[in-house]
């Protein structure tokens, strides 16, 4: 039931358990970027109106989050800012603006929210968080398969059990489009009725492909080729023999060559049909899926000319959106929460012993322990052993009258229940050995 | 010369250089709050209109950012949504729709953006980043000590050569103000002529306050009592012969003991004259001033019934607001910039060989270093070397059609020049000398 204290429609809070995991899930993906030389970039989470609206087609621009001019101007109802609706826009701004300054090729890399005013709905929100990985300035395929490498890489290492990169080029289909005689004009369309090959039996595209204005005997031949048991020989040698086809095959042939050592073969496949909703792109393509994750867990490609339409400057360009919403949902709990966990509660029995408290969480901190000293009112020793489960503590210190007179602490272990007592001079080394213990 | 390419006024982009300070700042924040068992937190960065304004009064509401309603409603030039101004809105509204999940007390941080349409100055900007460190729900002095701990440890972990916190306690100047019979009335205006006694010459200061209403010989003697040589004595008797004044003595003391083995003795002083704009402080209040920075780097205090006022549960709460964008110019800039550091250059001498080049830098990145190949055109050598300089390598892997014959690699130390021969098999395991010798 929705309250007033929700936060607005489509957005989220994130508390200490889903915090944790995104933040290790963010340090993950700047350790891969970093060891590929990849920079991180931030820009502001506002641009001007202008620099925004009018680069993705009007439909976008009414996803756009607009922002009210101030003060005299605030009256007149009109925008001047904006929140940014992805990435790209951003990082073409960035290219015009500090252009020499930047390295050549600028590789950079960006994890930031992105804001767009879409109907919220099961996992579709309105501020959700965007990871860009992008080169600009390169025209070698290397800067594709390196893309690609980092997008393996990051999936590798948050653990991923299963995913599959598919590969494939807009050449290629281009290629195929040529190599079935199909009209230029119902390209698009039969390319997306294509891309449904994975969830809809073949004779509903071939009836799907008809109703596009595809000849019944060509969308029959087209579908055929494309699920035959050969259909991977079938294509190569279909499209093979146009301009446009052969071209998109050695970039995907060059491509898995550079990827070869890297990339697991098993991680990576030629999927000639697959489709990038997107039409900017204009060679490579590639996107991830995985078991569980509807539609793909990240995807990108090269898009020569789109830096410039967004008002950057005319520079090749590559690179991937690693969808990082989709990935933290399917990646295993309880290795955020472990590491959260608080290891030492220290009791305060007495407010005149509260100092002293104090320094033992002080010397477990000194020996890389998370600790925290109990903050309530209560002197009672249930009461603040409760307190110490609660927070999931591992160990919790006693340090009572009893404890103040013999100079020691009780140490506490809160699964087992057992206690120990440590002379307070030696609890620092005490920690020591139990901070190995913890790591 | 402002650009169309740049960002909108009052907001910044945050390159290489930048963005890795910022991230070493922000890591060491985190790690520091983790080990005292504070949460972290992330709300959206826009709130209701009416969660948010109306709740700092009428200044504060002109600069909230202000988002237009959208669709069909945009034409009415209405906001439904703003940008957040601070972290406490949030912190309200979360205390108040979680209530009993949160743990008790809830130990939270955030670290994020916040919005203000300021004129943007020197240091001024209209997004930046505020790190707010907060307690709800514990009445205890050890929960702002423990506050104060991590304002401390934050600042000698970031490597601050100089700071001192300031401490001083609502109740000492509430006080301060009856021991020296000033009327209820002056007593704001007094005090905000009373904190420039650091900058103002005590005669201004006199001045100042007989400006505001007080006899020329209450002015004097109070001012004289502040400026004494013994005016910490003078200060400490008059104060507490009044009620609020000893139970404000009593607060700064109790904390200066809880913090007596934790903070050293130089690192915090008792500052009877100092005072927190804000008014809604109710208890203990601190600042920290370090050389090189104007006005203060840190600060909070207790702040009882706020979260009440600002639409969440009437919690006691306590904490800090740490001035990271006051931080970071005062920090040595070369920790970050050599952090960002490439190791490892991996040149392309000639197409088929990339693949070979593809897995040295594989290789090297194994071993934990950070590698990049060449991605450009040219094939020659000189093209490669200087960029690989210019990319700050440490050393340049050359792989051409010589070492591909001999099955060796060349690895060129960039400083010296110095170039050896290591066998391509062998190639791991001398990244893995490398790596040790770079970390």
């Amino acid at each position: 039931m929705p309250s007033a204290f929700d936060p607005p429609s489509g957005t989220r809070d994130f508390l200490a358990a889903d915090m944790e995991q995104r933040e290790h899930v963010f340090a993950v993906l700047r350790s891969v970027f970093a060891r590929y030389g990849f920079e991180p970039l931030q820009t502001p989470a506002f641009e001007r109106v202008d620099v925004l609206l009018g680069k993705y087609g009007e439909e976008a621009d009414k996803l756009v989050f607009k922002i009210l001019r101030r003060g005299e101007h605030e009256a007149s109802g009109e925008a001047d800012l904006a929140l940014r609706y992805d990435m790209t826009v951003p990082l073409a701004r960035v290219a015009a603006a500090y252009g020499s300054q930047l390295p050549t090729p600028y590789k950079r890399y960006v994890i930031g929210p992105v804001w767009r005013a879409d109907r919220p709905g099961k996992d579709r929100y309105r501020e959700f968080t965007q990871c860009d990985v992008d080169t600009l300035g390169a025209d070698s395929l290397m800067a594709d398969a390196e893309v690609l490498c980092v997008q393996h890489d990051v999936l590798a290492e948050l653990g991923l059990p299963e995913f599959t990169i598919l590969l494939n080029s807009r050449r290629v289909l281009t290629g195929l489009l040529t190599a079935f005689n199909v009209p230029v004009d119902l390209g698009p369309g039969v390319l997306t009725s294509l891309d449904k090959l994975d969830k809809l039996a073949p004779a509903e595209v071939v009836a799907e492909l008809i109703g596009r204005g595809l000849p019944a005997d060509q969308a029959g031949e087209l579908v055929a080729s494309l699920t035959a048991d050969d259909s991977m020989e079938r294509v190569r040698v279909a499209v093979g023999k146009t301009d446009d086809g052969e071209a998109g095959l050695d970039e995907v042939d060059t491509i898995l060559s550079l990827l070869a050592g890297q990339v697991p073969a098993g991680r990576i496949a030629f999927a000639p049909r697959m489709v990038r909703g997107l039409s900017y792109y204009t060679g490579p393509i590639w996107e991830t899926m995985a078991p569980g994750v509807a539609g793909s867990i990240d995807s990108g490609g090269r898009y020569d000319h789109l830096i410039a339409q967004l008002g950057g400057p005319d520079l090749p360009a590559t690179g991937s959106s690693i969808g990082v919403e989709r990935i933290l949902p399917v990646l295993p709990p309880a290795d955020g929460r472990a590491r959260g966990r608080l290891e030492v509660a220290v009791t305060v029995m007495r407010g005149d012993l509260a100092p002293q408290s104090f320094a033992f969480a002080a010397a477990a901190r000194s020996a890389g322990l998370r600790a925290s000293v109990y903050l309530g009112s209560s002197g009672k020793l249930g009461r603040q052993l409760k307190w110490a489960s609660d927070i999931g503590a591992r160990w919790c210190l006693i340090y009572g009258e009893q404890e103040h007179e013999a100079a020691t602490v009780t140490v506490r272990d809160m699964a087992s229940g057992d206690q120990a007592q440590v002379p307070t001079a030696d609890i620092g080394t005490y920690f020591a050995s139990v901070a190995r213990e913890a790591s």
